[in-house]
């Protein structure tokens, strides 16, 4: 008889077909003119799973993009899993150093190229083969299963909240799984237990009323460009602390646990140079590089721009320059008070020259999941049987939101079960997802769904 | 019998007809897909010379965008005229806050609205309509013409030097006038003794190996977009000194008669904050506001970007920043040296926790032209005669590459007779040219012919 897992080796290549024909569509919820590709993708998803045996799969829609909701209820008794990954993706161009079509994956080296494939369609795909895998071989499933896939996991989750309050009774479930993070390093199961929060907003700055000549205003105008650029510099002082007042006030201190737990993680410096390829390490130096990962918030400028940018020149001062920002929080960090303490500071640092405008965009505190919950412990269960070791717990650099509303809304445990590696290109041209991780997470996943019912009773 | 002047108020109409199709070509010298365009306009200039009786005019060929080269000989023993002007225009799209499409010039308020009305072609016109008005009425030309229409001056007039320097025989004259400057104020007719030389260079602040994840890398990776803002933030002291060490070594210090004649230049505060709409007056406290329009260097960065621009969000730390920056030169200063030390600056402020990166675009020194040459009293009574009072000499904030270029090698004086008006928005949106302008020019520029044979005797 073949085992669920056979069963997935044996079909891999009919998943990847699958998983291909998933990628190819588009679904970047930023940009506007993609909208269509993302509805497309969520009707994909939905007919998929659909097609593995699930009883009712759904496009829902929302104010923004829509959601789907696939389920399988045939476990009586058994606990319910509320799966939670996204269907949409960052943006992608190939000019943007891509060395292939970012959606056009390709497969090399026992690794899969292209947006979506780590973050986060690939990590959602490892779920619905384990699904699969399962209901072929055994004809059931070991748990009730509900799957949320959202669309807007990567422009800030804005729809989500009130979904997932007006569907309580329709997501109501005993876990909640998420398969949007990272292992430190291949060969090393990772469990987060804390995520950052996020704050994203936008500065503006003003001066003259349209653009100027700079032949005929320079030197007498205060060019946006100029005062946008001494407000960004005035976020962190030379050594790289942030230096916003009020900002870090609520920073949670890392008990002393923490600092040790941190401390071995195995992330060297040597890492960072190859990942990074940045000339020199960079950043407040009260705290290690590994604390400053993921442990810290921070205030990055993801865009600035101001005036001309064209091919050749244009003389110009520009009437209007602006940041985009997000901060990454710490759990116990309040969005607003955060938003409030950079409103301040910006005003402080625009000169009677220029106007200068701060727009909050959005939103989310960080969190952390209790390591000791009993759902934890099927996790590392799960992982001891496909990697050979006990994961390592560990706090995440980055945000998702849709798990901090989990938790509130519905009040459940979240496990954050993650198969990405460090050099997965998230964000970033060149994005992949390892096949052998893809291999090991349907492994791990069709475990933790087989133990599961024996710790939940 | 009809006068010059008089045929040329009786033909306004036609005359603005014929300018509306000059300026509805996009003869954008900067964007490469408008190269066509440049042609086609440099095309429609030389059929017209030709239509108004010139006895030759070409489209010759640079590296760069075309000149157009037309002549009038037919005035043997008088003086020879070398007219420059240009054909190219700046950058203009309806969106940048174009009150009318930029290309499809409307009358308004005996104003014509467009991109190109001031800054050149409504200023070239005005010869051309002299020329013609003259021509029609009394069968010739009190001197010899020769016209020089550039299509890169917007660009840097890079390829206009070569020309200049192989065409020296063709281009032989007797005296330079260009019509490519402003009036200080309506009624007041101006003529621009000095022009500030230009430096056009680039910053590029570059430092991880592509774009990285705000989440995962964030705290640790000093971001592009902050170093290049540390970097433009230092380019001026707080308030408003160029605080680039070496920059103003050679500025020529301003004679007691200039500061004099500064002085009176009626520009008030009240026209400044009329016309730039800007909060507050800046810049360097140890000048006067009017010093510092024209007789003072300038650092402006005209453009700057880094990191994601898009619609929406992309938490991401970018691998580049840039900064387009042009400089304005007073006489004296070298462009060579001027970028050198903004270039040991920048490396200077540059911390090892990035790389940055200082590339040269193009360079012109600044230039005085003598306000006692004899062909400068024949643009005074030219002035006197149009506007009914002498003009005021004036030092100008922009740069014409090509005067420096024309007093160099033709060793010509070169007299600057601007009819443009200061709100006529240059480089802005919504450019304009008065249509009083365009007649009091005609007007001058006919007076200015028929004098000059008496003075150049």
């Amino acid at each position: 008889m073949t085992t669920p897992f056979e069963y997935a080796l044996e079909n891999q290549d009919k998943f990847l077909r699958e998983l291909t024909e998933f990628l190819r569509i588009p679904s970047i919820s930023a940009q506007p003119h993609h909208k269509e590709d993302v509805r497309k993708a969520a009707e994909w998803a939905a007919a998929h799973c659909l097609s593995l045996g699930m009883t009712r799969a759904e496009v829902m829609d929302t104010d923004g993009h829509p959601v789907v909701y696939a389920e399988w209820l045939g476990a009586p008794g058994k606990p319910t899993v509320i799966f939670y990954g996204h269907y949409d993706v960052q943006p992608a161009e190939l000019k943007d150093g891509w060395h292939t079509e970012p959606f056009h994956p390709v497969i090399m080296d026992d690794k899969i190229f292209g947006r979506g494939t780590a973050d986060d369609k690939g990590q959602v795909f490892i779920h619905l083969k384990a699904f699969e895998s399962v209901m072929k071989t055994t004809g059931t499933f070991p748990v009730n299963i509900k799957i949320l896939l959202e669309g807007e996991e990567e422009v800030g989750s804005i729809h989500l909240r009130p979904f997932i309050k007006s569907h309580s009774e329709l997501l109501k479930g005993d876990v909640g799984l998420v398969s949007d993070s990272g292992m430190l390093a291949p060969g090393l199961p990772t469990i987060v237990y804390g995520l950052r929060g996020l704050v994203e907003l936008e500065i503006y700055v003003t001066g003259p009323h349209h653009d100027l000549h700079s032949g005929a205003y320079g030197g007498t105008v205060d060019n946006p460009n100029h005062a946008l650029s001494r407000i960004v510099a005035s976020l962190h002082d030379a050594q790289g602390r942030i230096a916003v007042s009020g900002f870090a006030d609520d920073v949670r201190v890392l008990s002393a646990d923490e600092h040790a737990s941190i401390s071995h993680v195995p992330f060297t410096e040597e890492m960072w140079y190859v990942e990074t390829g940045a000339p020199a390490i960079w950043g407040d130096p009260d705290f290690t590089l590994k604390e400053r990962t993921g442990a810290r918030p921070t205030i990055e400028v993801n865009g600035l721009f101001g005036g001309y940018t064209g091919d050749g020149s244009k003389t110009i001062i520009p009437a209007k320059a602006t940041a985009k920002i997000t901060c990454r929080l710490v759990p116990n960090q309040n969005p607003q008070k955060v938003f409030e303490a950079i409103q301040r500071h910006v005003a402080a640092h625009t000169p009677p020259t220029v106007h200068s405008e701060v727009s909050f965009k959005r939103g989310e505190p960080g969190l952390v999941v209790d390591p000791n919950d009993p759902a934890m412990q099927v996790a590392v269960e799960a992982y001891q049987h496909s990697f050979g070791k006990a994961p390592i717990f560990t706090l995440e650099g980055g945000s998702i939101p849709a798990v901090m509303m989990m938790r509130e809304s519905l009040g459940i445990p979240v496990i954050l079960m993650g198969f990405g590696l460090p050099d997965d290109n998230l964000h970033a041209p060149n994005e992949k997802f390892s096949l052998e991780q893809f291999r090991l997470g349907i492994q791990t996943a069709i475990e933790f769904y087989r133990l599961l019912p024996e710790h939940q009773k």
